[in-house]
């Protein structure tokens, strides 16, 4: 590597390190519930709390970003003892005692149950953080729990009856379907769980080779040139209607780094080409050249998406692009990721990044300036996605400049 | 009336019949269906369906808007056929067979069922739409039609079993509350209901009465200058978390002329004055100094909403301003009310309006820029809110300047 372009990419990490350090620092100092344990998101541009409902999603997400911190820089006994909170809030108010380890959505300060909803990301993301945290701490009972929840998701994803008694949002004998998100996720759940418990990596490998397997069966779609948010129950695009059309550019770019370690490590190097396809479809369909930023979901035929919100930047995106740019830049040494790297960081610097008050907002209108009055957290945005970004994007950093 | 007002009333009523002319014109064209019946709303901005999933709201608000244009502007059989279309495709299609009545949300071009939502609006618009049209017509099942939907939102509302068997949103064991929509809605279809079918005036006057109660008595809130949308069950104000701080300022301002109809009716100058007082303080929390326009959500205490798309312009608020501030005009004579008219007008004309195709953009960003690309309708926007208000203010600037 030449000089000029290492002393950029160490340039780039110092700015990401100093970031990292402002986000931690943000969520302990301004989130972190002393009273009732878990975490509140709803925080202003300040920190200030605007709402004190809790998402579940959010603790869990929590509970892992903070035991993930510990397995990659090592324990420290502030983040071991936020990641626990988040754990031991989740146990004792998130799970539906009436429902079979099912878990809500969104819970009041205090723990009372606010939201039951169909979906299972909650106990996803619950699976995520227990994993994590028997990882760093061998505590068995907590690889237990993510083991139970990393069932419930795929029995249910795979048809089993849900014990909450919600049936499905559209009726069933008018339309079916399968979305991205479903086997995305739970590829990314795979991954935490093989790393942190490898005795059962025989049984992890061959979920996660499902999940790459059904992304590419149904939701890879060539001749429309993106990967589909719903398809029906054999694939097909369904172009009549919005939501069959939906492609959310941000979650394809997610979903490039998932394929990316799971080729990485299965030694798949035509995996790695379909990842590539799959990212250059979707920055060239998202990004936005007026603007700049990444459009938050586009129509796969230029049509109107029905979303009020669709042409908003948000901060998610931008960081699985870091991310997903970097990784590809490193697996595949071409200088195009390197550029949309670069342009992405410098996008996010003048955009989402608020050095005044940390962490970066979340919501951003087309032109790019924040919603007002801005956030930095929601029911939605929490300490994962930036945190997530700035540690693999600092070690990716650190391997390149090696 | 001095000459140059009146002359600058004629001005915007000629823009107002001929844009009239136009938006019937472009849902006549694009949005009936000729094949399976009823209407399509989502049209792109030249009229091109880009979803044929129907909205069963819309299918009740076209049949509405086309019998009132009969029964404003004399019968035209295209208008007729119109409304019949949509009342015969809710008939055949719209009603769930298992629920006793309740109809579906969305369902296919071809009447397949979608989605089934715990609220029953989609029964207040077929009551208004069969209200009317035996209004036009005197045909008689359909005034029973609409008087069972009456009914059917009547005990809902006031905790009647649900037949669908969806239960509330909320946990009610950790919270209840009550929304403004409720009884705003509700004086709005209970005064379609009193003037087509007056032999049962006692009745929709009682039940104006209980909606105009029920807004004075939880909704409004002198004490935070402003009408809730959601408070507790008697009414409390609860301001730790966002759900219970969200102001609809456009929704406040469409309740402000359904109250001072109700006013004009009953006599009521205590009304009037606490209508004005509501539309004041919506009109101020929610116009964009910046850069013009309603905005869509604001918090009572200035903390961030959390609706993605809370700081956008949708078209409904704006005719609802047209509407209620020529209304405040015409019943107190203030000059600040014409002034806010005008003020609108041109804001519409300048951002909403579009000359070349017709119809008013639905979705604005913040800017005043359509988002892109843009629509003309949606599963929320189709012949309604546009013409209802160019109707009513064409009525209105005839007494004004007769």
């Amino acid at each position: 590597m030449e000089q000029k372009q290492r002393e950029k990419l160490l340039e780039a990490r110092a700015w990401i390190q100093k970031e990292l350090d402002t986000c931690i620092n943000f969520w302990l100092k301004n989130g972190m519930d002393r009273e009732h344990g878990g975490v509140y998101t709803c925080l202003d541009r300040k920190g200030e709390i605007y709402s004190t409902d809790k998402s579940v999603w959010m603790q869990g997400r929590c509970g892992w970003i903070f035991a993930w911190l510990c397995a990659v820089y090592g324990k420290k006994e502030e983040w071991l003892a936020a990641s626990k909170s988040c754990l031991d809030f989740m146990e004792k108010c998130c799970i539906n005692p009436e429902a079979d380890g099912r878990m809500y959505f969104t819970v009041t300060a205090d723990g009372k149950p606010l939201r039951q909803r169909r979906y299972f990301y909650s106990e996803a993301f619950y699976a995520m953080a227990n994993a994590e945290y028997y990882g760093v701490t061998g505590e068995k009972e907590c690889l237990e729990r993510a083991k139970r929840a990393y069932e419930i998701y795929w029995d249910l994803w795979h048809g089993a009856p849900d014990p909450t008694g919600l049936g499905p949002k559209t009726i069933p004998e008018t339309r079916t379907g399968r979305s991205f998100g479903l086997p995305m996720i739970y590829l990314n759940v795979t991954s935490v769980m093989m790393r942190t418990d490898p005795e059962s990596k025989a049984l992890y490998e061959a979920r996660a080779q499902q999940c790459v397997d059904e992304i590419f069966r149904y939701n890879y779609h060539p001749e429309l040139k993106c990967v589909l948010e719903n398809v029906g129950p054999d694939g097909e695009a369904r172009t009549e209607f919005t939501e069959g059309r939906i492609v959310n550019p941000g979650h394809d770019i997610e979903g490039v780094w998932f394929l990316l370690e799971h080729a990485k490590r299965t030694g798949d190097p035509e995996l790695v080409k379909k990842a590539e396809q799959i990212f250059d479809w979707a920055i060239h369909a998202g990004w936005d050249e007026e603007y700049g930023g990444l459009l938050y979901f586009v129509d796969c035929l230029g049509k109107p998406p029905e979303a009020y919100e669709h042409d908003m930047k948000l901060w998610w995106p931008h960081d699985e692009i870091l991310i997903s740019s970097l990784m590809l830049y490193r697996d595949t040494g071409k200088d195009e990721y390197l550029d949309w790297f670069y342009k992405t960081l410098e996008y996010c610097k003048a955009h989402f990044s608020d050095p005044e008050y940390g962490e970066w907002y979340g919501y951003l209108r087309r032109d790019g300036l924040p919603t007002m009055p801005s956030t930095k957290g929601s029911t939605f945005k929490g300490p994962f996605h930036l945190p997530r970004m700035l540690v693999n994007v600092d070690c990716m950093l650190g391997e390149l400049t090696k």
